[in-house]
C-alpha cells in the first residue's frame, strides 16, 4: 500500500472538522474489469495528525487499476486513514456514476 | 418474482450506508392502464448480505408492465428487499413524475 | 364542498409518508378580486384511508374562483383533509408568487 | 373583448426591444375542461404606442375561463396585440405546463 | 402502427412554431434486450394540420416494447410524424440517458 | 414609524407557521451614506393577529432613505413587529448583497 | 443630471467590448409612486474615453428618488451616456422584478 | 489501437446529427505522470456507418494509462474515428478538469 | 497583525445571529510559494462588540503574501477574532479551491 | 516580464480551438490599492506554438501585486500571448467581480 503521509496537528487543543472532496476517483469493477468513477469525500477530526494532502492524492490513485467493489473501496479508504492518523472521528463518503442506469453512495464513520 | 441475488457483507462489523437511486423505473397505473415514471432510492444498512447491483436493476425491471399504485410501489419493493437481504434497517422512497398537474413522492421506513 | 374521495391504505400497518405536490393552485385575492398563484404541498401518514389523486385535483380546482386569504386557504386544506382522510399526521404546505414584491410560504400541521 | 390600453411610445425613434414574462397563464383545455397553465412571453418594437402593463394583465386574465387550445391562445394574443399596438414587430410564446407527461410550447411572430 | 390523430391547423396563413418535449420517453435495446430510456423532441411548423396530443402520446408509448437503435428511433419518429402531418418543416431530438458511462443525443430534421 | 397593520389571525386554535419574503429591501450604510440592498425573511407563528401584507411592504419602505447598519435593521424589524403582532414566536433574518467583496446574513428572534 | 466621469482609453486602437452589470438599481413608478428595481446592464466599444466606474454607480443612484417608466429608463441611460462617451457602439439592457405577476426586459442600442 | 467497430447508417439518405457525451474520460499527464480527467463530445453527420457504443467505450478507455497532452487527445480522437467512420462531418470536445487552478477545452473539427 | 476593529452591538440583549461571508481569500501555500484561494465565512453571536467590516476585510486580505496551511488559516482566524470580540459563541470556515484534482473545507467553532 | 513557455503545435494543419478558463485571477486596483479578483479565459487557435499551463500560470501569477485597471489587464494579456504565441486568433475575456455593486466583463480580440 502507498504510504499515506501526515504532519502534526496545528491546533490540536481543539476539535475542527477537516474535509476533503476527490472528485477524480476511479478503479475497476471486479467483475466486469469495466473502470468505475466516483467522488470520495473524507471528513475527520484531527487528533495529534493530519494527513498530507499530495500523499493522499497519491493513496487514492492506488485504486486505479484495482478491481474492488463499493462498498469495499468506502470501508478500506475508512480503514486504511484510521490505521494512518488515528482521528478523533472520521466519515468516508464514496459517490459512484451511474452504471446500469443506478448511481450508488455509501457512507462509513468511525467510531459508529 | 425475480430472484434477488446477493452477495456477502465485506465489513460486516461496521453500520455503514448504502444507496442505490433508480431514476430509470416505470410501472403501468391500474386505474388508466397508462404507464408511469419514477425515481426508486434504495438506503440501507446490511446486516449479513449487500444487494448485487444487477440483479437489483433486473427486480425493479419487473414492475415494467405490471398495473401497481404509488403507495403499494414503495412498499411492497421495501417488503421485497427486507425478505431478501435482512438488513440492519431500510428506506425505500419514491418519486413520480407529475400526473394531472401533481407529482407526488412516498416513504416507507424499516424497521419504522 | 366538492368530495374528496378514498382509498383503502394497502400498508395501514406501516407509518409511511406520502407527499403530494400540486403547483398549478389558483384563487383569487379577496381584497382586490386578483388572481392568486402558488404550489400546495400535502405530506400526511395514511391511517385507513389514502387521498385519491384525481379526487384531490378537483378538490384544489374549487379554490379557483372563490375569494380567500393566503393563511385561510393552507388551514382550510389541512382541516378538509383531516376531516376526509383522518391521517395520523398531515402537514400542508402553500407556497404563494410574488406580490407587491414580496412572496410568502404558509405552513399548518395536525396534530400540532 | 378586454381594452387593451396603450401609451405613447417615449422614444419612437430608436428601435428598441420590450418584452414583458407572465408566469400566471391559466385557460381552460376545450377538450376536457379541464384547466391548463403556462408562462406567455410578449417581445415587441413599438412604433407609435407601448401597451400599459396593467391593462395586459387584465387581457391575460381574460383568458381564465375560457376554453381555448394551447396553438390558438398564442395566435390570438399575437393577433389581438397587433391590433392594438401595430408594432414594428412583435413575438409571442407560451410555455405550457406538461399534460399527460409533455410539455408544449408554441411560438409565433409578425409580420413572419 | 397507431394511427397519429391530427386537428385542423387554427392559422394556417401564419408560420408559427409548436414543439413538444416528452421526457417519459422508453423502448428496448435491440442488442441486450435492456430498457432504453430518453426525452423526445417534437419541433414543427404545421401546414394544413397540428398533431393531437393525446394520440402523440400514444404512439410515443408504441415503442415502449419494441427493441430499436437511437439513430433508428429519431429518424423514425420523423419519418411517421411527416408522413401524418406534411408540415412545412419539423426537427425531432433524441436525448437519451447514459449507458456505459456514455449518453447520446441524436437529431434529424425535415426538410434537411 | 409607518403603521403596521393587521388582521385578526383567521385559525388561532392553530400554531402554524407564516413566512414573508421580500427581496427588494434598501436602505442607506450610515457611514458611507451609500444605498444598501438585501432580502428580508419574516417567519413567525401569529397569536391574535397576522400582519397586513400591503402595510408590511409600506413598512419595510420606510427604511429606503433611512441610515441604519445591518445589525440594526433585523433587530429593529423584529422589534417592531413583535410590538405590533405579539406573535407566538418570530425569526428575522437579513441577507445583504457583497460590499467590499463581502456579504453578510444577520438572523434574530424572539423569544431566543 | 450627476456628471458621469470618464478616463482615457487606454487601447483605442482595437475595438474591445467592456459590460458593466449594476445589480442594485431602483427607481420609483410615476404611476403608483412604488418603488421599482431591476438590473442594468450595460456593455459599450469605448472610442476614445471609458466610464469610469465610481461615477457611473453615482449616475445610476440619481433614479433612486425619481419616477420613470422602464421604457423611458433604458433610453435615457443610453441617451446620457452616449452623450458622455461617444462610443462606437453600446447597448442597454434594463432587467425589471415582476410587477403585477410579470416581469420585463427592456433593451436599446446606438447606433441601431 | 482498439478497433472501432461500426453499424451500417440505418438512414443515410439523410443527414442527421449524433452526439455521444463520455464524462469518464481518464489518461495520464505525459510531463508529472499524474493521471488526467475529462468529458469528450464526439458529434458527428454519419455517412455509411455509424459508431457501435460499447467498441467507442473501449476505444476511449484505451487512453487509460497513455501519456498525452490535452491537444493531442483531441485531435487523435478526431483522427482516428474520421479512418473509420468516414462521417460527413463531425467534431470532437475535450473538456479537461482544473490543473493549477485552471480548466481547459480543445475543440476540432473535420472538415474545417 | 492588522489590527480588528469593532464596533458596540446594537442589541446586546438578544442573542442574534451575524454571518460574513468573504468569497475573495486567498493567501499562499507554505510548501510550493504557489497562491491559494478560499471563501471565508465567519458567523457569530456578538457579546459587547461586533466587528466593522472594513476591517474585517483588511483583516483578512493581510493573509495575501503569506505562506499558511489551510488548517492553520482558519484556526488563526477564529484565534484573532474571538481575541478582538470575545463573541459569545464563533463558527469559521474556510472553502479552499482545488489542488491536485481536490478541494477542501476546514471548520472551527469556539467554544466546542 | 515573466516568460511565457510554449511547445510546438501538435496538429498545426489543423485550425482547432484551446480554451483555458483561470478563476483565481488577481490584480490590485490602481486607483484604491485594494486587490481585484476575476476569472481569465484564453481562446486561441494555434499557429506553430501552443502556450505551456504552468508558464500560463506563472504569467498570471504575475500581476497579482501589480496596480492595473480591467480594461488594460484585458488588453495586456491578449498584446502578451499574441506576441508570444502568434496565433491564427485569440479572444481573451476577464469577468471580475463586484465593486460598488456593479461587476464588469471586459473583452478583446486579435484579429479583429
Amino acid at each position: 500500500m502507498i504510504d499515506i503521509e501526515t504532519f502534526e496537528n496545528p491546533h490540536p487543543k481543539r476539535d475542527f472538522v477537516i474535509l476533503h472532496v476527490a472528485p477524480e476517483f476511479t478503479s475497476v469493477c471486479p467483475k466486469t474489469g469495466q473502470p468505475d468513477f466516483g467522488t470520495i469525500e473524507i471528513e475527520y477530526v484531527a487528533d495529534k495528525v493530519c494527513v498530507e494532502l499530495k500523499s493522499l492524492k497519491f493513496y487514492l490513485q492506488s485504486f486505479r487499476n484495482e478491481g474492488v467493489f463499493y462498498e469495499d473501496i468506502v470501508n478500506r479508504i475508512l480503514d486504511d486513514l484510521v490505521a494512518a492518523l488515528a482521528p478523533r472521528r472520521m466519515k468516508v463518503t464514496g459517490k459512484f456514476t451511474p452504471r446500469g442506469g443506478m448511481h450508488s453512495v455509501v457512507t462509513a464513520e468511525h467510531p459508529e
